[in-house]
């Protein structure tokens, strides 16, 4: 389901998968600036250290001036539904890191994933999810690793399911895996 | 090699591939739902804890009373040779779980591998293998890890090329990788 | 860019990347075989334990006499400046090999992957370079390992975007991602 501006060709949900630093986020950026449309970020990465702080300042050194910033780690379907509007693109990155978010804040996992995907057919402009491929190393030891690869992929086909596009994003590189 | 009867479009012999939760079970038990052959399932799972054992029943609830269910853990060529027959479809879910059983038991792996790729040419139905995609991630510290996507990688580039069709699954999407 | 001579299809870059036994190194050498081209192996490789020997050994047995064979664990740019030249194709197996040695031996890799992307431009012949897709899995706790998995990835994009194809392997199957 198209947005309806016909200049406007990024469709109503993509999601954009692949494995770290596979460019995901830079492809996701483009197609929110090349739409024309009014560019949000929501971010759901917090600054808990060096590493992350750095990696949150680079990207929005890349992104510039004409996007609106918003962080949230835990409520990311309230902030979907109160930022979308006709005309709007919004970039979410990422869902894996909004998992371990509300992972590590013993926040009910099926549920919050039950009201993201049930959510969604209220979308009113353009979102673009970015997502971390996850599931394709050595399975871990570590259960909690193991309970997060489960939502991941779980959330993923869900996702995938409602989305208009799904692109998996090698070395830079999209392939369309949908539609 | 297409199996006789033209109303059942499942090839001879089909891989699907894919990372942790990417939703290789359930497109594999379509395929074989969707071809008219006798369903049988042959699960190398062994309900050791728990977590194994909810997702046993997790799959034979989805699967439902159609299929006749066979728990192979070890003998998995002697049993594919003692369940095929014309007419019959058989899902085996899944090779990485039947490798990591050979490897916890101390069996000569290599030699497990050798005999299994050469009795596929013996099938006379319809085979539907699933495996994990393993080997994309780091490579682990742990020896045993890499022997065992040593052996994954190798038994899935012996079984695609006897393959008349596999198939890479990311998040419930399917991408063809042969033919 | 292919090169001049129009008897070999090898273009002049070419990247393959694909999970660790996924047939990554043979289809490379395949490629280089059939193009005509002199062949050079430069191998990133050290075997500094029986199981990278035995590996080392198992490949260069595979591609026989034909071949020539240079090891370099570090000074890889300078190595293909010194080899490369029209109506030769080298094969460079692998690149996360030499990322993993730079990081060994405390070599400044943002530097060196700079020198190594800008000096693509100036080689002569072909060029087949092989590496690891890592970055798929579950992201690892070890900084290390984190700070490995983001190098090859800026390395992977830097790279395919210079390359004149880029082909992902999976159990032997390539998947042409470029052109």
């Amino acid at each position: 389901m198209p947005i309806h501006d016909p200049l406007h060709p990024l469709p109503r949900i993509t999601l954009i998968l692949g494995g770290a630093r596979s460019g995901k986020s830079r492809h996701a950026e483009q197609l929110v600036q090349t739409s024309g449309l009014e560019p949000y970020y929501i971010a759901t990465a917090q600054a808990l250290d060096k590493e992350m702080s750095d990696r949150i300042d680079e990207h929005r050194t890349r992104r510039g001036d004409r996007w609106r910033t918003i962080e949230e780690p835990l409520a990311l379907t309230r902030t979907l539904h109160s930022v979308t509007a006709e005309g709007r693109a919004l970039l979410i990155d990422c869902l894996t890191l909004w998992l371990t978010n509300l992972m590590v804040h013993d926040r009910p996992i099926e549920a919050e994933i039950d009201s993201f995907v049930e959510s969604l057919e209220a979308l009113s402009g353009a979102a673009v999810f970015v997502s971390n491929e996850v599931g394709q190393g050595v399975m871990p030891t570590n259960a909690m690793a193991r309970a997060f690869i489960d939502h991941a992929g779980r959330l993923h086909q869900r996702l995938a399911e409602k989305a208009d596009q799904v692109l998996l994003m090698t070395a830079g590189l999209a392939q369309q895996l949908k539609p």
